[in-house]
């Protein structure tokens, strides 16, 4: 390490940690009629805000909660989420955003796994929680969320309903100070493969994230983004890498929140409409779904700001969302990296070039954003060139990323394997440092020393009139290594075998678009292609299906 | 400190400093065309930016600067001293802003205390130079910079001119990590007393406060006060506080930057017409200057946006600025605070609210800035109320302030008093946070147990129709502690004793605004009220005189 002069410690001059309770008392303080809305049925402003999570505070360390705990939150996005993502933190424990959507088996092992003492479960789940309820090896506390008068229920250690909690604690707190590389939050990654892996970010690591984030929405584009006088609702859920961040980010600005609950279509879109919501982020399917669906026609979302992330986002989609008024702006992160890692904003190169490049910009992962270093890789870890075409897996440095999983070595050496963290994403990237994801690592196909991109196949084949949905697997293959498979549904009436398959990918070998084998020599055509938990197609029961298929021979494949 | 559950340090997940490098390759590396402008002499576009760093880097390094080295800059606004302000602190070296303004003697002082061991000189400052260069302790290399062919000059230890030496330098160089407490700049604040004191910042403060100023300017208001398709253009000297920090946002966000060198009006509005600036920020003395010269007379400058700050903003300029189509925005900060930590923009109730309060609130210093505490206190060091009328001593703590003064251990001391800076300014806290700066605790008149403001004093006696000037210090006095004195300087042919003042005051007595006491019992009427170099009312040098007047009885002062 170089010799610097470092900082003397003055007598008195404080050590001055970054501690989340900061994010909360700048805007927090500062707006006061600003609200918090959850549904048709709480609106808050600043302060209550604020008094609300002192009285929190108190009710968990009046249930024995301790520094390094961890405290659990079972709920839909609201209100109370918020709440928690302050409170738990703010007394020096680790809060843990489960994720609802996970198998009960799954919910079960992550509880167990990040040692949860305390659970904050929504009357929603209570089935659920009191049937996994005897297996919980660490858990001895529940507090009950309700949006009704609370249910009874036999819940472990029941303290009681949230509410009646709140109005009986003290609404003051006097939040101490701590050492900024504390935990304070957790959630698991389920992955394609094996158990959930709890990632873990610090107070150090969500200030930062949220300050880079901020000046990301505010200052980074052509336009604002995102700033104070933006009225925000997530439509990510809060338990999925906290919102992407962005409930912190909105209010350390003292932006109105609107949180919707469990996402139906109907609440969202009255709640845009009633609230005058003008910045949300979501993935592609959710805005998929929320443009196709009944109460959204008609309506003009002019001047809804949406950043989109999670899975790519292809012209399609953007150009549907375009022609309904929403400005869509593409980004790139995932749990590991707390988000936030590119966003596809344009610089001045690109604002002066025609509408087809600047979208097709606007459709790649974005470039890295301040203080965030990436880079491509191949498998020894030697750095690529970024010009564009080399495709290399991305790997990060950044103030931000997760430190490993928790209680899982291995896999975090793995993760940090030569001192960058990996993605898990085949990528190239350009002089100007635009980031284009070409595929999951597990999922590009090792054929005849090159690299196939699963998706850039997909994106062809689907382009073929009779196909409706397609997925793209690489298969064991004694000369290539690996070969291409194709698993296809087709619309109605239709019919697609092996040849007329070649036929249509043909023109694209003879413009250069892709080589001659990557034309799949086998194909099967079902009637829907298995997915996992969340909707990405699941490419490892796809794989397994093939394998099966294959050996038993059973007729059911096209080979060329 | 509370036991927490710290981050596991995982093999290979690198701890990830907070460095100024990190301020350069975002933006940097992504604007490839924006500028940066010096004059009309010199576009650079960032990549050009980036190298030439590099190469000014391996300049000093192979002239033998080590990291904790100082290096010193004398130069007005240019590329080349942002040039300085990344290179030598990403070596591992502090950069010295030196204050040109200053007298040669304390130049000298600075220069010595500070331990330079390399200025890089301006041409205009070689004679300056050359006269102090045999009282130089420590500096034993010299690089001059030039805007014509450089000049022969006889420097201590001349290594050449620095566009020669960068030509011949190295465009490539593999800027280390390091601790992120290295200090990174330092300066001297003269204030109003004794010698020149130098703050000091490190490299984890300056990204801190960068990245926070960038969120403000971005997120923080109703309107964007700075974004990426902004055009910067500083008029506070980068030797001062950085000029503000705001080269270090604009070149994170990747912004076209404008250098005027020496600020001469012709220039300034030369350079805001013919390159586009939208940006900028100044101290009041300076606005007023712009608007009053010759050259802009009839320039419309609707949509230049401008940061006041370093004193109180009144609302003749505030009026003055926005007539002309200049949007202006109020900040609060010192040397001593990297500077920002206060910004006057409107919450949800003060948009709402009229116009002549919203601009009440304009004028004020502002709301303290994400991450920053500010809190007013008594004489003892006791919390006092935010309710808008209590006036303490403003005192903070952030992320980003000076740890104390270099080498003087007991200024810090003082400085440190009970843990928070002390800003040594008076000012009253409402409940909305904002704080409003009443006086320089030195200027501030302790008289019968209050405390009464010579700004506020000064204001009132101003709206005299015969005041062109005024000053008020507080002056000894038997029964009362201490009492107000008025220093005069009138329209022509204009007369004013104490009676006719009194007579002035005394309607704002029966309305409230001022105690009796109030009153100025003797005044004084002279050609000219003392100021400091940098334009301020020497207060120090007033009470001297006035004491002197006293003990002679000279017949200069007018009483009641």
């Amino acid at each position: 390490m170089l010799q610097t002069r470092l900082l003397e410690a003055t007598p008195g001059a404080h050590a001055y940690p970054l501690l989340i309770k900061r994010l909360l008392l700048s805007g927090g303080r500062y707006e006061r009629t600003r609200e918090i809305v959850y549904r048709d049925q709480v609106r808050l402003n600043y302060p209550q805000l604020i008094e609300r999570i002192a009285r929190l505070a108190n009710v968990l360390s009046q249930a024995g909660v301790k520094a390094g705990d961890t405290v659990a939150v079972m709920d839909w996005d609201s209100h109370r989420y918020l709440e928690c993502m302050f409170a738990i933190p703010m007394i020096g424990a680790v809060v843990h955003t489960i994720n609802v959507r996970l198998s009960p088996e799954q919910i079960l092992y992550t509880m167990n796994h990040a040692e949860d003492r305390l659970v904050l479960v929504n009357s929603e789940f209570v089935g659920l929680y009191q049937a996994l309820a005897g297996q919980l090896t660490t858990v001895d506390k529940t507090i009950l969320l309700s949006d009704e008068p609370a249910p009874a229920a036999e819940l472990p250690g029941l303290l009681g309903e949230y509410e009646q909690l709140l109005a009986a604690a003290s609404p003051h707190y006097d939040f101490p100070d701590f050492d900024e590389n504390s935990v304070a939050t957790t959630f698991y990654t389920t992955g394609t493969t094996g158990s959930p892996k709890g990632v873990y970010f610090s107070h150090r690591q969500l200030v930062l994230h949220t300050l880079a984030e901020a000046a990301v929405l505010g200052g980074l584009d052509s336009v604002r983004l995102m700033g104070s006088d933006d009225v925000y609702m997530p439509i990510t859920p809060m338990f999925h890498v906290h919102a992407w961040g962005i409930p912190y980010v909105a209010t350390l600005l003292g932006l109105k929140q609107v949180y919707p609950g469990r996402y139906e279509p109907q609440m969202l879109l009255r709640l845009w409409r009633d609230e005058g919501v003008t910045f949300s982020h979501c993935v592609p399917t959710i805005l998929q779904m929320l443009l196709n669906c009944l109460a959204a026609q008609g309506e003009d979302f002019n001047g809804w700001k949406i950043i989109i992330g999670g899975s790519a986002l292809n012209r399609a989609l953007y150009d549907a969302a375009r022609a309904r008024g929403i400005q869509l702006t593409a980004a790139y992160g995932m749990s590991e990296t707390c988000p936030l890692i590119a966003c596809a904003h344009l610089n001045e190169e690109l604002l002066a070039s025609g509408e087809d490049e600047q979208i097709s910009a606007r459709l790649k992962a974005g470039v890295a954003v301040p203080l965030v270093e990436a880079a491509i890789v191949d498998g020894q870890g030697r750095f690529l060139a970024a010009d564009g075409q080399t495709q290399g897996e991305l790997v990060l440095r950044a103030p931000w990323l997760s430190a490993g999983y928790y209680r899982q070595p291995e896999q975090s050496r793995e993760l940090w394997e030569g001192g960058w963290l990996h993605t898990g994403d085949v990528a190239t990237l350009d002089a100007m440092g635009f980031i284009d994801i070409r595929d999951r690592i597990k999922d590009v196909i090792k054929s005849g020393g090159e690299w196939l991109s699963s998706l850039a196949l997909e994106d062809l084949i689907s382009r073929h009139p009779a196909v409706r949905e397609v997925a793209v697997v690489g298969i064991a293959d004694a000369q290539w290594g690996e070969r291409p498979f194709a698993l296809l549904v087709l619309h109605e009436g239709q019919h697609l075998d092996a040849q007329a398959l070649e036929a249509h990918l043909q023109p694209f070998v003879e413009q250069g678009q892709i080589n001659s084998w990557a034309i799949p020599r086998q194909i099967a055509v079902v009637a829907e292609i298995p997915k996992t938990s969340v909707g990405k197609l699941d490419k490892k029961r796809i794989r397994l299906d093939v394998a099966q298929w294959q050996a038993s021979d059973s007729g059911f494949l096209s080979t060329l």
